[in-house]
């Protein structure tokens, strides 16, 4: 999924987005902006423009238009950027112009929305530059924040990422504790095809050589190789292309972009990385009111 | 405010925590953890440990219990670690009994929810260890998530950091805009206090030493030095505690650990760092699940 | 806050007042209007005066189109007074154009909520109205319908009076049991502006001249000068202005329009009245079907 | 309904009463009572009177504990008193035991609901006195606060008075507009029980004799004379038990105390009277705080 | 209630309807319709028709618009039937023209509504017809399905049948339990009338010709003549008519469409059928696309 | 899933389940039970059975605490047959005891919830008998009734059918649209591995003998084979056994019990049928109440 593509830009997850804004304006905005309320007249409009302060990669753009929306403003938003463009510091976003008070009411909720989703797709982009070339492709997790799922993970998609599975219910994801309860991994990929007659991808988990093994004549769909060494982990590989080359692979843990970029020769087929968006540095975008006029 | 003393610890924000869960749960356990039905028992229960894997201060303790019980789950929960403790990798913060499907389906919920908190925590603790003995407090911004504005000022304060305003509505905060609005920042807090008659706290931005002078005989409570250069924000100290001993000085801009070392000797009542919420480092913490049984 | 200036009319409380809007119709039209629904076809239309019966202050005209949009129903209004305005006995409101069945079905909760915030205007205006000319306003309270807090509160402002604290989280008001919980109303307030380091305004209530005298060199802003008698009341505000000029004085406690008038001479900065909104008498108003017509 | 028999109090409404607590707390407690949190330590517990300080009709006690179970509260709470029971000033309601934080947070708003429902139930017990002895009910109307009507309802009960229809979906009840929509009031009458087949009851409103006279050999169940002076309400009363009995009468307009008095004698079968849900007079009730001591 | 006439088309129950409509997403939707969004591009627009592939009656159409529009999607509808028309297999009910991908997303959501309501109401005319020409109306119950009940009655007026009672709230109906516990039906009917003062229609039900005569002197509205044979029935029925001609009479239990025509001689006023809502065939509609372009 | 395994048996929906509840007891209850209310003592208590009247597969018992609970009733329950039985008429299916009020406010809700899901679950077994010994199993559709998703899927699988997809977004279809708007089925397949990468499970529906070809050398994991006559259908399948063994075969159109039977032969691993949860029989079921008793 080249990030460079119009086309391939996933869907912003408009619905997601929409449940937090209520709990957004309630918390921030409460019984009124008192600053604003009383320093600005209802009737003053103004320009602004959406400043981008350090390079990276816009994801949220359109956010800006919703957040306004959901408050009952409606300024004239003519875009300069576009979802998923490479942008340096001194970049123009987007030109906005309509009520001060708009402005000011929603300037936080919109930057807070839009430095996370930025952020997340400025990491994963490098990612995906990293494994450019190869046949690796770089995959995010559950590590999200809690009612962010689908914002974070199409923030990763906008970035140069694919995304994993969007939660614990539309893929089979065996970990050690399941394969433990079966008695073996192997075990537990058996149990789950008798129940769900195929109507499932299955990933398991291994941690040896020996449960890959284990592995290579079932029918699971990919094999998650978790936390090894880089030396086991080509061993690995080998074995599972040798074995069963219908079978994908997945590696996790410890991972960086160092990391990723040494092993990206293995041949592995995707490498997932929890810190895309469990620890997400906030890309710096500000709101700067240009001038003002009387309606 | 010393992380060490229990009765310092502010009150978990469980109303704005338990409006999360519901999404928390429909968006990472959906029609259901598919994989925990296939492999595991309904009836099988099991011990885990939560984990710390690295030091730092854990912030959301209270949150565990409320993830299962909202889903309907109640394990047996045996602490062993305080609210706001320092702890070290390897530590045990709490051990787990009960039903296993339980603990698969809430884990990632509440990891996810526990390492941002604590992560918050631990860098905040760290800015105020660098400013303990003096008079200089770190102040949090209204740079959080949208929907964790209560959680995430919670894990600044239970850190030792102090919170700011909570949003728009509890206090004036006059920055550049409202200034320009009303011809000069002193103009704006005049009109502030003739509309609300002394009711709200009253805080205004200054980024010149001729705007700090045009305040000091006004009735403003507290005054915002932003983006000021060391030396012209020593300077404005000297200016302001010559002036108007009983206005409050806060510094803004540019604000990282070492910084907030070197100005500390400037005599502010305040630094505020956006990044403590807006660029969170998730604290790696796991939910270890330790043997099993039948009921 | 003189009601006679357009522009300081505060902001209708939409969001506030929407939430209202299901539960109204949910409870009153339920099902269905059973009664128009047999006798009136659904395509007819026609006009109606929205009339006051009775000279009062009208508050809340932006929320008639409020209530027949949230229905799905859109018809034409013609202002024929402005909010805040002063009326009389036969004066219309406006005018409406539209669907027979909608005015029927929105009647009642229009009325309804129009008729009590123009009650609570009526009786702000004439406490407004009672101490013009002097420097003393009059201030709501706490006290008004579970769910109206806004709605009330706007009232109060358009008739003319100031809102006091929104609620218990955006300004500190230290009353007789936190006194006692700290030992003295001095410790309290102590107690507060330690944790809170200046950023709410705090408010303490005396109930004694000796009380009202420990505080005069504290950092309170306001102190509530609570149910003493005339006299006594005279004699606070003289120690008040002599020990501490930048304090201000509120008083509360069995206030009438009468004793509002007599005590406008002390020099009080505010009179607090809980009987603005806990005890409404609604104002006249009701909705007069002129004549119908065919779509 | 004599408000004495115990058995004969209405159900109190929780559903519709617990609708509205989460607003309650919202709206007045938001962030947190900064006050408290700053002045009493979170253990300290204390003891409480629920005192009333006017004569009058008590209703609502049982919302009391729904108050502190809906905040996660659950002092001990002793009952002194019966719902629907006359008091006098200085009685005390029930007896409280628990948090101090927890009666802090919760006494505005279990007063405002108290105070409210009490003042319904007193004025309710006055109209019911004045016509104890005869056939004549007092009943309240539709002109209730938006999300109250359940609550309001439920007072005019307790206080002894009969509830009209619960909204417009529950009963029939043809007013001028619908008459004037079907060429007369029998015309709507007869399209009522066309298309209805007998399963509401239906009520007609008259304004003249003729009126009156046009309905007698109709199947309605109720006629409402509206706004008729004293003369032309007896002889309605007088024509219509003469052409049928079966008919019930209601009497509205223009209705107060000593009107209600004066026709006691008619024979009505209904007083309906607006004023008692659409300008309530609050009941003085306090809660007062005895003491306090350490968990 | 002749279906054939358009004024006497119940109204479409929106609000029930859009309560649903969110679910309705979620659980079909959830994260997204992946077949559609990985196989058509964003951009495709298409045409569809509506067919009907059975005869029966239309009863739905409005909702066609709702659940686009509540998703987000605004095709163009050429309406080519009318609701409650009697349709045949190959029957074109609407065109629709918009985005590919919305029809794709409501299609499933949109028939499953559409074809239960258009199954009851097909049902519900057949019933109609069979007693076209007499006095006797067939009513739905509360047999529907939860969260249905104003849809199902919808569809049941659509077809031709008469709605009974909305709920238990709306309407008295003394059944078997009722009876018992007040020692009789007659005593039941009684006490409802000394409660409601005749301002609700009551119902009472009855298993045997005495409980029949017992009421036949009071003040009931309707008798409920349960589980009769056909013998039983008519001798009820004349009964009744000869001893209180005022009281109207209800026939149910083991109603099928032979039944209602066997019993239509017998001069009933109504006749409830459980099947009608409680065992739904679905009229068999599909959504066929016709082609596409590209916008 | 042979349903009389109680290991087997699905996890009941409960969230799916509590969500309909409010809404369930909304329109049923509304503001009373105003019969019972009227007729029956609020402390009056007694038993009750629930009674099949009907012989089938019983699904939905743990709902009938959950109604009760929800509307703070608890009545102790004492099971007699377990969920998935095969029940004949005059089977008892549980014993309650409690308040005689909860049980008439709660009985019809129940029963309308657990009438339908005994009534899929019934003839989901019937299709299982008939395919049992083999290896095709039966598969249910998206054709639920919206809002019931989960609650219609649970009883499927009570009976002893098995779910396909949940919804459209945990599992790729491929229709006859999908594959237009790509050229051809195969390339629409294609399409969708190279946008998921294997992380979905892969379907997808042939009409055609030729379109069946063009697949079997692609990663696809099951066909459907919709609307085939059955010697087509029978050659589809050898077809596809001989060039592709791996992929599985699901038939569909125009099916019941009888085309089941004879089809079981051919081979297939599904079967799907809509009418399963479109057009439901509901099972016979009555709470019948035994007795009472003062409390």
């Amino acid at each position: 999924m080249p990030a460079t593509t119009a086309n391939s830009l996933p869907a912003f997850p408009s619905e997601a987005f929409d449940r937090l804004l209520p709990w957004a304006f309630s918390e921030d905005e409460g019984h009124g902006d008192i600053t604003s309320i009383a320093t600005i007249e209802e009737s003053a409009v103004g320009r602004a423009h959406l400043l981008c302060k350090q390079s990276g990669v816009i994801a949220g753009l359109p956010l800006v238009e919703r957040v306004f929306r959901h408050r009952g403003f409606h300024p004239s938003i003519e875009l300069r950027c576009a979802e998923g463009a490479d942008v340096e510091s001194g970049d123009v976003l987007m030109t906005l112009h309509g009520s001060m008070q708009a402005m000011l009411v929603c300037e936080r909720i919109l930057l807070n929305f839009l430095q996370r989703l930025s952020g997340i797709a400025t990491v994963a982009r490098e990612y995906a530059r990293a494994l450019e070339g190869g046949n690796t492709r770089i995959l995010d997790t559950r590590k999200t924040m809690p009612g962010y799922r689908a914002l974070d993970k199409y923030a990763v998609a906008v970035g140069g990422g694919t995304n994993h599975r969007m939660g614990l219910y539309d893929m089979v994801l065996i970990k050690d504790n399941h394969a433990e309860a079966c008695g073996s991994v192997r075990a537990a990929v058996d149990k789950v095809l008798a129940r769900y007659a195929g109507t499932y991808t299955v990933e398991a988990e291994v941690r040896t050589l020996d449960e890959l093994r284990s592995l290579l004549d079932s029918s699971v769909d990919i094999i998650l190789l978790d936390n090894m060494d880089d030396e086991t982990l080509r061993e690995a590989v080998d074995i599972a292309r040798a074995g069963a080359p219908r079978i994908k692979l997945e590696a996790s843990g410890n991972m960086d972009l160092a990391r990723a970029k040494r092993i990206r020769e293995f041949g592995l087929d995707f490498i997932s990385v929890g810190a895309l968006t469990h620890s997400v540095k906030a890309l710096d975008i500000s709101l700067d009111i240009l001038g003002e006029g009387r309606k």
